[in-house]
């Protein structure tokens, strides 16, 4: 197997849940056994919609990255980073504005969707309007080959790809590598209301909720509501919510169990769903138990090895870019 | 005389002409000797226009270096340096960028200007768009009190009030000064053909012309064009270009012989810009003499000091910045 180097970041905005978890995390988890892995916290992203509060940004930091490391993230295994610790990501931001037509950046969809859809929030700033600019600097400051993104964001990674090869263009090189998508097949993860699980639906199920509210999120899950009573047979794979779990928790025999016996109006919802709790309950006591160990460190420390890391790559990456553009003095 | 901290900086996109030195560096010349100057070689500003050559932009850097310190600038005295040495720069920018409305920048007269002037050169990027926000960058983190401008530049000025009252009013803090413009009497400059000396019109005489192509400009002025023969009375005041430039050069009690001698038709004008020539040679003899001893030296190490000086307040600021929007981490 080819060994990649992949780099991906999440927005430090609150409490990771059980969509992070299975989306994106699991992904990382098994990225970092084979490739050569960036993994950081995307603190300056986070301002381009926080900056009116930056202050409670800090919190959710330290936040994501003991559950990062709770989860199985390993500082050993992965460059593990806060970006705003890498001047590095600003510096070569700034270059790459220099060359980027703000055309590309107002076509960009998800910067005409997010000014649309947060309207309780004045985002027509400049920083929101570059964040694909500062998006390129933090992956292609790595030189990354892949980076894993939902289809959604493919319009993203694609602008990334547009500046290093206009980089590379205009300098004559061929500096800095096209990063490739890494598509990866995510299961769909509903809030107990059946829809996308996020914290702003309140439907959310975090990591660190305490294990008896874990049980009652997962019993408030709709089911199939064409069954009122036990006795009515079931539909899980079309009409169940909370099967979308199930099928990620239980093993591939008790699935079936479960599907046949709701069929056959054997099995009753609370009872599927205290089974399918329980199942929840056991994966996450391994990530507060595995979070316990870890509180017990400094959580700074255990960050400090990845950080050197990444800045010891940035550094060597904008010395040669500085090269390249002529802005490398004896200072 | 109260001292203030003043700021201002310069392009690196050619050599220095005369309209240079009597419309800026005299009068930074000036600040020097009573107050606390911080002269900057803004060279990624260069690069929102030169994106294309930045390689050029190089000779350009040390030329303008050596001529600052030429004219008399001392690195004593101001704290000189190059903007991309100092990274802070770029980061106050990134954290500026995000509080600033893209309206702000969009109805700046210059941006406006500029984008429709310079057609040969495709200036709508992202990064000449945010021109002013690196700009407030470069003031604010050294707090600036005073900032020498032209008139045309003070909606720029008042650009970086505004982000720093923004950034005041979000944070609740009175961190960074409201910085005010130093408007100055410039005198009027015009190259060889009476248009703005610009390098751009080719009317323009250079700090590091050759003595005989000084002189060779200097006859080529434009002067009373109703004045055919030395016979015809002249109208120094309202119709001769080389006039300017006699305000400058000449003695009150010189100037004043020249306009008599003039309307009188006693004086010719070969003889009168000859005399001119003399005197604008006598000046830049000064300069040349002065950069012949500094070319001796190695001029990144003349630069150090100010390099240093620079960093260590702007590196202060940042930790401030950072404080105030919890950004602080022990990385
Ligand atoms: S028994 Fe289980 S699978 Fe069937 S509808 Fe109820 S919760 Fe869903
Ligand atoms: S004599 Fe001198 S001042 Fe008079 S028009 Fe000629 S150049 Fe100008």
């Amino acid at each position: 197997m080819k060994r990649f180097r992949i780099l991906s970041g999440m927005r430090p905005t609150g409490p990771l849940h059980l969509g992070h978890l299975h989306g994106v995390l699991k992904n990382w988890l098994s990225f970092q056994e084979n490739h050569e892995c960036f993994y950081f916290v995307a603190d300056w992203h986070a301002l381009t919609t926080e900056y009116d509060s930056p202050q409670k940004l800090r919190g959710f930091v330290k936040e994501l990255f003991l559950e990062w490391l709770s989860v199985g993230l390993s500082p050993e295994k992965s460059v593990i980073f806060l970006q705003s610790a890498v001047k590095e990501h600003a510096e070569l931001s700034l270059i790459f504005s220099m060359i980027t037509p703000v055309a590309w950046l107002e076509r960009n969809p998800t910067y005409k969707d997010m000014v649309q859809n947060l309207q309780n929030k004045d985002l027509t700033t400049y920083g929101f309007l570059g964040y694909p600019v500062l998006q390129a600097a933090d992956i292609l400051i790595y030189k990354a080959e892949k980076v894993p993104v939902g289809l959604d964001q493919v319009p993203h990674l694609e602008l990334t790809r547009e500046i290093a090869r206009r980089f590379n263009y205009l300098y004559g090189t061929e500096f800095f590598p096209e990063p490739e998508a890494l598509l990866s097949e995510v299961p769909k993860i509903p809030g107990t209301d059946g829809r996308k699980m996020s914290k702003s639906y309140g439907n959310a199920i975090f990591l660190n909720d305490p294990p008896e509210v874990v049980k009652k999120k997962v019993l408030s899950y709709v089911t199939d509501i064409h069954r009122p009573r036990k006795s009515d047979p079931g539909d899980p794979e079309n009409r169940c919510v909370a099967y979308n779990l199930i099928k990620i928790y239980f093993s591939e025999e008790e699935r079936q169990e479960v599907v046949e016996d709701c069929k056959k109006a054997k099995l009753g919802c609370v009872e599927c769903k205290q089974r399918l709790a329980s199942k929840v309950i056991e994966e996450l006591t391994e990530i507060w138990e595995r979070r316990f160990e870890i509180e017990k460190a400094n959580w700074e420390e255990l960050l400090q090895v990845g950080i050197e890391k990444a800045r010891s790559i940035a550094k060597k990456t904008m010395e040669e870019v500085n090269e390249l553009l002529g802005f490398s003095y004896k200072f």
